[in-house]
């Protein structure tokens, strides 16, 4: 039998924060979920509302927070670039602040945190796949650089925490994850080809749709995440899935499995747009004795269903009574607003 | 006639920002020299003590500052390894944080803020000469990373802060730099060489002394400053010396120019230590019309009397009584100190 934690969420709200909640409560674990609802949102927490091991606390990761917990997962910042663009500014400071919130309520608490780092910080990658020891090529005053920098300098913050202050910290870097959840104007190639598909409208293909992408279904990059907090690694580890597709190649799969014939339109590249990403999991096979097991079409399937589920029922207000966390206890020296359980 | 202007600059106790101070008050303008001290000494500004138009502010550039200026030098950081390396969690957030608050203040006030970037944000790089386009090779979670990731970052936010809030802002990539004033303990080359030659101990060479710098003495660098910030050119633009030696070279330099007969000894090379880097200053040369004039043997000259004459008189206490700003006014919305000429 594992043990089980008292454990902080950050981004729960979000599609991977969600299912990671999810998840950890089935192992036991009682559940802190922590977001500002800025890209998160109630709707995917609802089905938690009645949980005995899960409360909320709707916060910005910036903020001091007051807990005690033994382990924290740093997922909090906006992913998708049309949300980490619209406050660019925001966006830096939720990652470099954040991290070095957390950083420190970790520190405090004697807690382990795995920060959850991002393919992103490999740029447009001159090198394929990407290993770890890849030091990335990323423009520093391009429009992707909120995202791309804000998460380099928080991996840095980690080791610097490991190194000056012996902080237990696990840094995953996550590459495309897909599943249920994902926001249906995340302006992620997934679910717009999905989005698209199910409303019978053109699939917008960005450049010639000759660049490739792999795509993680969510629970195995879930279960990549929970291995490597539970390790003895602090990585960085990257997880991915490195089954490699053309734009074309998953246009396709989507127009096969939702049947439909709508047409492929051609729009230009985005600056900086990665032409090409792929992981080299090769560490984590070897570290978490890990792989991706979900195939490629279930997966599809698994997302086009729960997107179909949403597009078909009229929206419902995003208004879950969540079981908020008691303002009762101030823990952390340095102030901020105090929570337990 | 140019005109004159109310100026703030973080770092002024600094080797480079106390040479910009005085190059700024002797064309006239208003300066408000802010630092913590912490790498800079009072003895740089001493001879400001009683200048009518030099004020002093010892706060760490990280804290809320209100003020009214036209012009931002932003320098506040601590520059060589061994400094910088003392507290790197410190070091990155002094980056990041100092920058941000420094753009808010930018912001609020009108004024044009240029930031200090760095050839550190280059890491050890695979292109020669480095040219502002080229992306860089760092190292995130190395440990010289708290410094390269905290200026890549801090590039970032002044490029979002333009974008996103109009501010204007200009980044100079600064190379080596020596001159007088540099701290015998700061761990730079050309300090250490000096060092050891005055005092006849062993020269100490990292690596097989083959690896490759550009230097470029102080008075140059300044100039580049002031005529980056008066330009209309945002940048980034680097402002260092393309003439490349091998630290054998500079060794050879400094014993003949001090008369030394010490040894040369040999070290192992620190970890992400850069091979080589050198600047290519052509985007200097056409938008600034810039270019080094100070030739390596002269500006080495003026350096080993300046390092002469502190190591000879003993070392008086660092307690140069500066002209402090007054707290008088609240400007900033935000709070923070208020301080006033």
């Amino acid at each position: 039998m594992p043990s089980t934690h008292d454990i902080l969420v950050t981004g729960a709200a979000g599609f991977l924060g969600s299912h990671l909640c999810d998840r950890l409560l089935e192992r036991g674990h009682r559940v802190m979920g922590l977001d500002n609802l800025s890209s998160g949102t109630r709707d995917n927490l609802a089905h938690l509302q009645s949980h005995p091991r899960f409360r909320f606390v709707e916060q910005n990761v910036t903020a001091p927070l007051a807990l005690q917990v033994d382990r924290i997962y740093n997922l909090a910042c906006p992913a998708s670039p049309p949300h980490y663009q619209q406050d660019p500014v925001g966006t830096t400071l939720t990652s470099v602040l954040g991290t070095w919130r957390m950083l420190e309520l970790a520190r405090h608490c004697g807690a382990r945190l795995l920060q959850a780092s991002t393919s992103e910080i490999y740029g447009d990658p001159a090198q394929h796949p990407q290993r770890e020891d890849y030091h990335g090529d990323v423009n520093t005053i391009g429009p992707r650089a909120c995202y791309d920098e804000g998460k380099r300098c928080a991996e840095t913050l980690c080791f610097d925490y490991l190194r000056q202050h012996g902080v237990a910290v696990r840094v995953a870097r996550i590459f495309n994850t897909y599943g249920p959840r994902m926001l249906p104007d995340d302006g992620r190639v997934v679910s717009n080809f999905i989005v698209q598909a199910l409303h019978g409208a053109d699939i917008t293909l960005y450049g010639d749709g000759g660049q490739t992408r792999c795509f993680c279904f969510v629970d195995d990059t879930v279960e990549g995440l929970l291995r490597l907090m539970e390790s003895d690694s602090t990585g960085p580890v990257n997880l991915g899935n490195p089954h490699e597709i053309t734009m074309h190649v998953l246009a396709a799969e989507v127009l096969a499995l939702t049947g439909s014939s709508a047409q492929l339109v051609y729009r230009p590249l985005p600056q900086d747009d990665p032409r090409r990403r792929c992981p080299d999991i090769g560490l984590a096979r070897r570290l978490l004795d890990w792989a991706p097991q979900v195939p490629l079409a279930q997966g599809l399937r698994r997302t086009i269903d729960d997107f179909a589920r949403r597009l078909a029922s009229p929206r419902t207000p995003d208004e879950a009574a969540l079981p908020l966390a008691s303002a009762l206890l101030r823990v952390q020296p340095a102030g901020g607003q105090a929570v337990s359980w």
